[in-house]
């Protein structure tokens, strides 16, 4: 059986740079770790890592908390981190529980407790004080994208200043009558990104003079629950806006899709805004401001490694967004 | 400092019972097991987990390769993965790599070489005859979802039948010109499911006498790209056919996207059957074969967990499948 002695010498490289690449005990470059996992694997020499992780105390691993993969939004993260994770040699262990649902009580219970992980990135985690009591316990380094949480390194958006910019975006083209779509009933606890959506979106429109109006989505601010819902709510002619405001792209797409079922022209009759980039807005041609969750998976990661590493401070950072217009809104009909 | 001593004295369990529910080393009852990590949770124990993987041999992780997160099909097997594991007390470590990237080749050689895992899920590996063995190398209990892949134990659709059976839907219909959408072109290496797909088809055309036709989507099978080939091909009003076999639904979702753009009716133009049962397929009243990946994924994590505990056998099972009959599919308007 080999030993790192021959990994080292087949990669050219001394006893301890090998282990340094394969234990991730210090510093080595990409090329020089690649050498060294090149010549490992050729001869097919593994480390024990439970060995290494009680050995260094560092496990080469990140976990990764989202409440859910299949939305374009969180797979688009989990991808980015991915990206991020693998030339650096670290795994990534993968926690999806929703806000609220039983598998929730075990991520602090058994998944977070059990510590199998040199740090933390936490997606769109809306803990009370509490959770982000035992969150802040566990002691690792941690990096939030979407919220801010405490002293914790975030990464999110400005979601009150984006919203007001595709507000005035409506309000400038000459829409007077725009509603707001996806607040979630006040019964709910409101997502805390859609509230400061719709709060960007109030004060847009307190600032022009104009009447705020907000549609409801139940349930998820999924493409389908918004179709359902604005399938109802846009068959009221009496009542329907010229210019729709909608808390995220998937939200607009599906309010354009229940319009066109209900023969209501975008943009002549209705003009739509969204707030995300997803991947069906230009097929769509739905004017949006774009927001980049690949880029945040892969720059959470980064500095998450770097936090490990002992390099950089916590900070938080505004993420990338961009407005992109296109056809889905005009001037009303009657400018 | 509190010991598993303490623990099992608040959990009313034998320390063995509770070493054994801490670290997976035997069967507990999911009641027990969730006593005696809520005990550990509320006295701060934390086995010392990689003491514990050198003591057992185990990790208590499963590894789930796959080749994107962010895709209907893959983010809903990451999720039934993912809600199988937590009531046992595993973690999943995901590893994002599409056939023929660079991250492909860490794949051998750094993360299945660490052999983090007991076990490994890989979903949609398309493993030329040097992959399979290096998988196979690994010497951990695999299951597949997806391809067959040798020896491995697979779940998996029987692709040439369901295709066979909406193609028939088709032709029961009324329809003679029926188009197979999706096929990648001939230079590529096509994906092994639509290549079953097409030959499906292709089989139930040629029993019925009918003359196969295939239009290719270059690059991926989104709906975007779908619906850029689309937007091409149905505009030669000349070659259009009456139905259209697309090799998933999200290339149905974007064929019938491309219809509506181009003022043609479905069904009464145009029919178009798809494979999946997609989030969006209710939305876009889509004749289509259900599968059902969340579900995938929870019966292979089962399957695997039994494998790794001593229980079951490798296996190869079909998928469950049912044909859903909607407003996209009718008699072409000549009958």
């Amino acid at each position: 059986m080999s030993g790192i002695a021959d990994v080292a010498r087949l990669a050219g490289v001394s006893k301890s740079t090998a282990s340094r690449a394969l234990t991730g005990g210090g510093y080595v470059s990409d090329g020089t770790r690649r050498r060294v996992t090149d010549a490992a694997a050729s001869l097919g020499y593994v480390p024990t890592t439970s060995a290494v992780s009680l050995a260094t105390g560092r496990t080469r691993t990140i976990a990764l908390i989202v409440p859910k993969v299949n939305r374009w939004y969180f797979g688009a993260i989990v991808e980015g981190v991915e990206r991020s994770l693998i030339p650096h040699g670290y795994d990534l262990t993968l926690y999806v529980a929703e806000p609220g649902s039983r598998d929730r009580e075990s991520l602090y219970s058994t998944y977070l407790a059990r510590k199998r992980f040199d740090g933390i990135i936490a997606v769109a985690l809306e803990p009370d004080d509490s959770d982000l009591e035992r969150l802040v316990a566990i002691d690792k380094p941690t990096v939030s994208i979407g919220n801010a949480l405490g002293d914790i390194a975030t990464l999110g958006l400005d979601n009150v200043a984006i919203t007001r910019i595709i507000t005035e975006h409506l309000i400038t083209l000459g829409h007077t009558d725009i509603a707001f779509v996806g607040s979630t009933p006040p019964t709910d606890a409101p997502a805390r990104d859609v509230d400061e959506r719709s709060i960007g979106y109030r004060n847009a429109m307190n600032d022009n003079g104009l009447a705020v109006r907000i549609r409801a989505v139940p349930s998820t601010l999924t493409i389908t629950d918004a179709y359902a819902a604005a399938a109802s709510f846009l068959a009221d002619a009496a009542n329907r806006p010229t210019g729709i405001v909608a808390a995220c792209d998937e939200v607009a797409i599906g309010v354009m899709i229940a319009a066109r079922r209900l023969g209501i022209s975008v943009p002549t009759q209705l003009s739509v805004v969204g707030i995300d980039g997803h991947d069906y807005a230009e097929m769509f041609a739905l004017t949006t401001i774009e927001q980049y969750p690949r880029d945040q998976g892969t720059a959470a990661a980064g500095l998450l490694i770097s936090m490990i590493e002992g390099v950089a401070a916590p900070l938080r950072t505004p993420a990338a967004t961009r407005l992109v217009v296109r056809a889905s809104t005009a001037p009303p009909r009657s400018v």
